[in-house]
């Protein structure tokens, strides 16, 4: 199945939906009802039975929620989403800038007094709950526990996602099921835990070395699980999708047992108060403990067998990309549409056997376009790639043994000294990171602004993070790391990080460049501080930085020499796998400045 | 007065006053008293009549706390003060690692259950109070307030400071007592808040634009103050201080009487809970409004008059530095000792007859004394700066128009190539953080990293902040603005901060290099994005870096181009202002490189 580039927006079919489900807010007696995007499982991909807010609104971004009220209905979406919504759904929603105004401060303006606002419990976790009512305390508008509404009135709701699950071999997951869960329960057992109830699908997958297909480009199939402190592990997962042999200390339950499971735990459970859905928290109640996700961090730092999968699959993910660039040189500018590209570049990534999907929708932004910074190319924006432009290409595969995302923004033609000034720049932060050896015990917030110093000079910035978690064969956005101003967790040897600075000039380019990259420790150096460990990157993706847009003289005789080396290594790495073509095309594409 | 070099560690007084001290605890019936380094007011420094800690146990470093129990007397001192304890304090204490070790763990370690532990609520602040309660909980041992037991057995106890009260002229304030006050007043009516309660002395000198001399180095008179809502402030003072001409919204009351006024008070009252005495905070219970002192933030932004003063007070403090340096250079290595440059250095800024005092202890450290980061120079420890040292001198002045704080290391014969490549190291971040420009928004967290990088890149770093604030002839440590991974405060126009990279080696030598800053909205370029306001640093300190422990070829061309322009700026700045030698001098030193 190749992405789609349908238009998925259908403003008109919101309103008669929206009057629906006003109906049963009437007959419930309720002022309001959330529609979130998030389903049980709070990730950022959903099935397309729990695609509620699109259904009901038209909006189709990774965040944000809907509130129907009797005489309005307020989209809530984030900054990067504010001209995409308006586009998206019809005039009787009213999009609201979030978090700017926080829920409570719109309930408050919207409702009178006694206001009574329905909430689906499954769909929301402990924490939201928790921090909305906290920030309603003195007004007096409750929130409720409520049917969905949207599920009452969806008549032709799909099915859940019933997809066979297969087993993660040792050979990529490098450390046995049994091996996890023993580790895991350990720990548990040294706070004192009774059990752990985990709810991130991708954590289950971790934990059981297993994988799914249950939604788009996540690996991932839904399902609950129960981590005992003696070592045994509950799965709740529908049977038909488990035809494969669990580890022994896995029992198989059906879905509809889990919260009567988890009702009957006994002493202190670890939770995630951040995802746990709160129709569970609400039969736990006082026996929680909010110590995160179990798996969360173990997953995190991936051992060697996991690295040497992922750099594996980065070098066939890199053959493909080459492929992609050198038939993209021998287009004449004018000819080629963005989504042509698109379609190359998953048609060149299909050959390699060991891809699964892509790891999201390639973003091809040329021009313009690439101004946008999560930019999904339809039929109706497809573009050519002119003369003079510069396009974003922003992709990435799911392959048995890693996941890849990568970013090369890629000159079309002639293009002005303007974008290559800021491209350059752009590289200099990005090697600035890739060169960063640093103390170890330091968070992602430490660090970040070493990728944007060269864009500061200029006066210059971007409006999103340097860097993502990426799992291993798994999410392609993972925390809990991140190259972020809000991250405060320290960075640890195996995890893997996006390096992505950017740069937009609204209707006019954007630019990105992203490598994927492991977090070790440093060797010593003979003039380190005996006392202070220090980690660095590995660089895992191999793939031509477009030197025709590198102004040479901008960089340092250390940003140089590190293009030069890097682009070595690319050639060595990768050339032995191209095609006679695509090596030429390498050739002068790697050749030093 | 200068600085004193008397050994002021006795440890053999400690034991008899603890013997005391214990007879107390017992005619209260309590199991233990705690002492902190602070007063009332919870600044750095105090009046000899509050130095209970180190008249107790010896101790004087300038944070810290004893907990006196029936068989154990616990010395808590931060990571600093590890080696200096030890010297200062009887084997009858026992140093205990804090924050590592929290005051409620310990108690709980060496308490039987019911333990109730005394403390002088005047001593605490509310923050302190509720976060050991916190702390405390679920473990069967009692806070309770007391009688300050110290005080009882110290029979030579000091009394309070009572120094005249100057004003501060409209010169160097820059705005009016009476226009500050309204406008606090403003803000208060804004947040619905009646009055605010002001403990901090450096606040009431800022708000009522006087200063005074009850502690060293610190221009400031003990007192307190309620600012109310309508305009009014009431001045917690004693008389005898006060032979000047207030602004006509203040009335001076006696200082004892400042808790009933405060007592008095209807409505709600913004403190800052995190240094409001605990006493303070008992006769306001539920009208407390946690909103920060409202002085802090309007101090911390100098309004131009105050810049302009910083800047001049600084040319005429390089002055003194230079002629220190000119001469320190013509003496022979072995000739000099620390005390005698430290003397040297105060002589000459004395010769300015707008000094106050200086604004702190002088650093003098030469060879290994370098590498302790607070060394305070004593007749025992005085050492010759010999051939082959490299001299940390680290110094201020509180000059009427402006609070100097600067940074120098020297070479002192001739110096080995590792201290230079650190040196250079070192003045590459110093130069980065310099050159810095950065979106308006960021807090010190955001950008501290970019004066480490080139530390990190050989191995090395430095466990201190990069920098701290600094007061206009205030405070020379001044919050809430600092440049470190503990500070979240955005950083604003008119604040001033040192930016102080440095390196330490313990046992061989230390580098610190040290200029103070002023942020200011930075100038639109050509490249800027239109919606991005970004902020830069001007330089108020101009004494030259020294030329022989830079390794040139170490600096890109941008960093020494940046070094040679410093020089000259120096040259022309405060040349003019030198004698004949010091000109000489000044000439070779800001000399191209």
């Amino acid at each position: 199945m190749f992405q789609s580039f349908a238009v998925t927006a259908r403003p008109e079919q919101g309103p008669p939906r929206l009057a629906d489900l006003r109906t049963e807010l009437a007959r419930d007696g309720l002022d309001g009802f959330l529609v979130p995007r998030a389903d049980v499982h709070q990730g950022e991909y959903v099935a397309p039975r729990d695609e509620r807010l699109a259904w009901l609104t038209g909006f189709t971004g990774s965040a944000g929620f809907c509130v129907v009220l009797a005489d309005k209905a307020g989209v809530f979406i984030d900054g990067r989403y504010r001209t995409q919504v308006k586009a998206q759904v019809a005039a009787d929603y009213t999009p609201v800038p979030w978090p700017e105004v926080s829920l409570a401060a719109w309930l408050t303006e919207q409702l009178p007094q006694g206001g009574r606002v329905g909430f689906d419990p499954w769909l929301h976790s402990a924490g939201q709950i928790a921090k909305t009512q906290t920030d309603l305390e003195g007004r007096d508008i409750t929130l409720v526990r409520s049917d969905n509404l949207v599920d009452r009135v969806w008549w032709d709701q799909p099915d859940p996602p019933m997809n066979p699950v297969k087993l993660h071999p040792i050979e990529f997951a490098g450390e046995s099921a049994d091996s996890k869960i023993a580790r895991l329960a350990q720990s548990l057992q040294d706070t004192g835990c009774g059990a752990a109830v985990i709810t991130l699908p991708d954590s289950i997958m971790w934990l059981l070395n297993i994988r799914g297909s249950d939604i788009g480009y996540n690996p991932v199939a839904h399902g609950f699980a129960i981590l005992h402190a003696d070592g045994r592990v509950d799965l709740f997962m529908a049977h038909q999708k488990l035809n494969v042999a669990m580890a022994d200390s896995v029992t198989v339950h059906a879905p509809d047992t889990f919260l009567t499971a988890v009702a009957a735990l006994d002493g202190k459970v670890q939770v995630d108060l951040g995802t746990l859905p709160q129709a569970v928290a609400d039969v736990l109640e006082g026996q929680m403990v909010d110590g995160g996700d179990p798996c969360a961090l173990p997953k995190a730092c991936k051992n060697p067998a996991e690295i040497a999968g992922s750099a594996e699959a980065h070098l066939r993910d890199a053959v493909a990309v080459i492929e992609t660039l050198c038939w993209l040189d021998a287009q004449a500018a004018g000819d080629v549409t963005e989504t042509q590209v698109v379609t190359r570049l998953e048609e060149n990534r299909r050959k390699d056997n060991a891809l699964q999907d892509i790891s999201f929708d390639t973003i091809a932004g040329t021009g313009p376009n690439g101004a946008i910074m999560h930019y999904r190319v339809t039929e109706e924006t497809d573009s050519l790639l002119q003369d003079g432009h510069i396009l974003v290409l922003d992709s990435g595969g799911q392959y048995l043994d890693g996941t890849t995302d990568i970013t090369r923004t890629i000159a079309i033609g002639n293009v002005g000294e303007e974008e290559k000034a800021c491209f350059t720049r752009v590289l200099k932060g990005m090697i600035a990171m890739s060169m960063l050896r640093w103390p170890a015990g330091l968070a992602g917030r430490d660090i970040e602004s070493v990728a944007r110093i060269p864009l500061w000079a200029a006066g210059q910035d971007f409006n999103h993070g340097v860097g993502h978690g990426v799992g291993a064969y798994l999410s392609v956005h993972e925390g809990p790391q991140r190259l972020s101003k809000a991250s405060h967790e320290p960075l640890l040897p195996g995890m893997i990080l996006s390096n992505e600075p950017g740069y937009y000039r609204e209707g006019a380019f954007g630019i990105r460049i992203e490598n994927l990259l492991v977090v070790q420790s440093a060797p010593t150096l003979p003039s380190g501080d005996a006392e202070r460990p220090m980690l660095e990157w590995r660089t895992l993706t191999y793939v031509p930085i477009d030197r025709r847009l590198v102004l040479t003289d901008m960089l340092t005789a250390v940003e140089r020499d590190w293009l030069n080396a890097y682009h070595r290594e690319v050639a060595e790495k990768v050339r032995p796998r191209l095609g006679d073509d695509a090596q030429l095309w390498l050739d002068a594409a790697t050749a030093p400045i």
